[in-house]
C-alpha cells in the first residue's frame, strides 16, 4: 500500500546558508536543519551532502514516499528551467541545473524559483495575502527583490525572470549600484545596504550636526544601526528613513499603475522599522498615484517569519505544481 | 433551428466618432459605420440610436441569433463593473453601466473593456502578438495607455484598472501633466501631445538655432509637424525624437524588469514617426536594461490597421468572453 503524500519538502538556497524543512498542506513545518551552502564548490557534492542531511527528516515523517515533492527558493533561481543562472552571491558559476540535479538525488520532482517568487507564495499560501488575486510582494533585504501575483498567478514572463522590481530606475542618472553599474535604481535607496549608504551621505554633508550614528565608524554604519538611532529621536537617522520612504513610495505607486494590486507585501530584514518605514512610505505612495488608485491598496508587512518564510514558499510550489504557464511551455 | 452564433459585434466608443463592425472568427471586419459619441448628452438615446444604426448591420449577417455576443473598448472602461468611470475626454459624467445598457438593449451578453486592453487583444487575436503569452501593448497617441498580458491573461488587477503605464512617473520632479497634475509621467514626454511640447520647449530655448519648426505659428505645432520636419533632415526636429525615445526606453526598461514579455508593440498615432522613433527607444532600453533582460524582448510595432484595431479588438472580447479571472469575481 502507498502512504499517503502528504508533506512536502521545502528549501531556501542562501548565498550562506542553505535551510530546509518538511511542511505538511497546512503549512505547519517541521524537521528543519540547514548546511552551509559554500561547503562544496562541486554543485554535486552540496547536493549529496543535502540528501543526507535530509535523510533523518525525511525518515521523520514516514520516509520518501510520504514526499509529494521539492520546491526550492534559490537566488537567480528560473521558474522554466529549473536553473540557477549567473547568481552574483552563490560560488556555483554560469547555469546550474539544480533542479534536475535534486530531481535525480531524491527521486522526486523538483520545482525551482527565485526566492522573492517564494516568498510571495508562501505569503499566498499560508501569510498575508491569502485569499488575495493580485498582490505585489518586495523583499527589503541587502537587497530589492519582488514577487509578483497577478489573476491568482505568479508573473514569470515569457523566460522566467519578471519581477526584478529592485533594478527598476526610480531616480534616472541617480546613485550608483555597487552591483549592476546601473544609476538610480530602487535597490540602491530602499535596500539595507542603500539605507546605510543614505545615512553616510546625510551625516557627511552635515558635518556639524550632532547624530548618535557619529558613534559608530563611518564605514560600520548599517540600516539596523540607523534603526536604533531613529527610534530613540535620532534627527538624522528620522530623516534616512523618511527619504528612504519617499522613493520606495514613489517606485510603488508606479508598481500600483501597472498591475493594481490588491495590497503589496513588505519583507525582510528592513521592515523591523515598521512605521519608520511604513508611514512615510504610504504617504509618498499615495501622493504619487492617480486618484483611481488612491486609499485602495493595501500596505502591509509580511505575516510570516522570516527563517520560515522561504521554507514555507518553497514548499507551497509542490502544492501546486504544474500552473497553468508551466503546462504550456 | 437556431443559428449558429459566428458573428461577434465591436465597439469603439471614441472621445468624438463611436465605430461599430461585425466581426467573424477570423478577425474579418465587416458592415462597419459609425456615429457621433457626443450627440446626446443622455447615454440611454446613445444606445437607442447605436441600436438603430446597427440594426441593418445585424440583419446583414443574418439577424440578431448570428451573434455570439458585442465586445465594447472605451476609455476609462472596466472590465469587472461594465461601467465607464469619470471618462475625461467623454461628455457622460460619473459612473456609466454601459455594458449592462447595451446588454438589455440588444439582448446580449456585452463585455467592456478600455480602449488600450481592447487594442492588446485585437493584437494578441490578430496582430503582432499572434502565439506570445506576455506581451504589453502601449498606446502612443494623443494620450499614453497600455495593456499588458501576462501567462496569457491580461491583467486586469484587483479593480479592473491595471496598466495605466503612461502615468508611471519616469522623472520625478520632470515635466507637469496638463490633466493629473502630476509631474514627470511618461505620457508628459512620449504623447503626441509631449511631443509637441518637447519641441517648443527646444525651439524655445535655442532661438538663434533655424528649423523647418519655426515656419509654424508655435501653439500649432504638432507631433505630425515635428516628424516632417525630422523626416526633411530638421535637426531640431530630429532631437526631439531622440530626447522622446531615450525616455520612452527608460520607461520601457521598466516595463520589462517588471513582467519580462516576449514583445513590446507600440501603436497610435506617434508611430507613424518610424525609425525615427524605434532606434532611440530601442538604444534607451537596451541600455537600461539588466544584461539578463538585453537583446531579448522584441520592440515592433502593431500589425493592425488603427481604424480596426480597436473594433477587432473589442470584437475578441466576446470570443474570450468569461477568462479565469472574471470567473473568479
Amino acid at each position: 500500500m502507498e502512504s499517503p503524500q502528504e508533506y512536502a519538502i521545502g528549501i531556501d538556497i542562501g548565498g550562506t546558508t542553505t535551510k530546509f524543512g518538511i511542511v505538511n498542506h497546512r503549512g505547519d513545518i517541521s524537521n528543519v536543519g540547514d548546511l552551509d551552502t559554500n561547503k562544496h564548490t562541486d554543485v554535486n557534492l552540496f547536493v549529496d551532502e543535502l540528501y543526507r542531511e535530509m535523510k533523518p527528516a525525511i525518515n521523520a515523517v514516514g520516509g520518501i514516499d510520504s514526499i509529494k515533492g521539492i520546491g526550492l527558493g534559490a537566488p537567480n533561481g528560473n521558474y522554466y528551467s529549473g536553473t540557477i543562472d549567473y547568481a552574483p552571491n552563490l560560488q556555483w558559476r554560469g547555469v546550474i541545473p539544480i533542479a534536475k540535479l535534486i530531481t535525480n538525488k531524491f527521486n522526486k520532482p523538483c520545482t525551482l524559483t527565485n526566492d522573492a517568487n517564494a516568498a510571495a507564495i508562501g505569503e499566498l499560501m499560508y501569510g498575508a495575502a491569502r485569499g488575495m488575486r493580485d498582490f505585489i510582494m518586495i523583499t527589503l533585504g541587502t537587497g530589492v527583490g519582488s514577487g509578483i501575483v497577478a489573476n491568482g498567478q505568479l508573473i514569470y514572463g515569457h523566460d522566467g525572470f519578471a519581477g526584478e522590481l529592485g533594478h527598476t530606475i526610480i531616480r534616472p542618472g541617480g546613485r550608483l549600484h555597487w552591483g549592476t553599474g546601473m544609476k538610480g535604481s530602487l535597490e540602491t535607496y530602499a535596500s539595507a545596504t542603500g539605507i546605510s549608504i543614505t545615512a553616510k551621505e546625510i551625516l557627511d554633508e552635515r558635518v556639524n550636526e550632532k547624530s548618535l550614528l557619529r558613534d559608530i565608524r563611518h564605514e560600520k554604519i548599517t540600516s539596523k544601526n540607523v534603526c536604533e538611532a531613529a527610534l530613540k529621536g535620532d534627527a538624522i537617522a528620522n530623516e534616512v528613513f523618511q527619504f528612504t520612504g519617499q522613493i520606495l513610495g514613489e517606485a510603488l505607486a508606479n508598481f500600483v499603475m501597472f498591475s493594481s494590486p490588491e495590497a503589496i507585501i513588505l519583507f525582510g530584514g528592513v521592515i523591523k522599522a515598521g512605521k519608520l518605514l511604513l508611514d512615510p512610505t504610504r504617504a509618498s505612495m499615495e501622493k504619487n498615484l492617480l486618484p483611481i488608485f488612491q486609499n485602495k491598496v493595501k500596505l502591509l508587512f509580511s505575516e510570516l517569519k522570516e527563517s520560515d518564510a522561504a521554507i514555507l514558499g518553497a514548499s507551497a510550489l509542490v502544492w501546486e505544481i504544474k500552473p497553468e504557464a508551466l503546462n504550456a511551455k
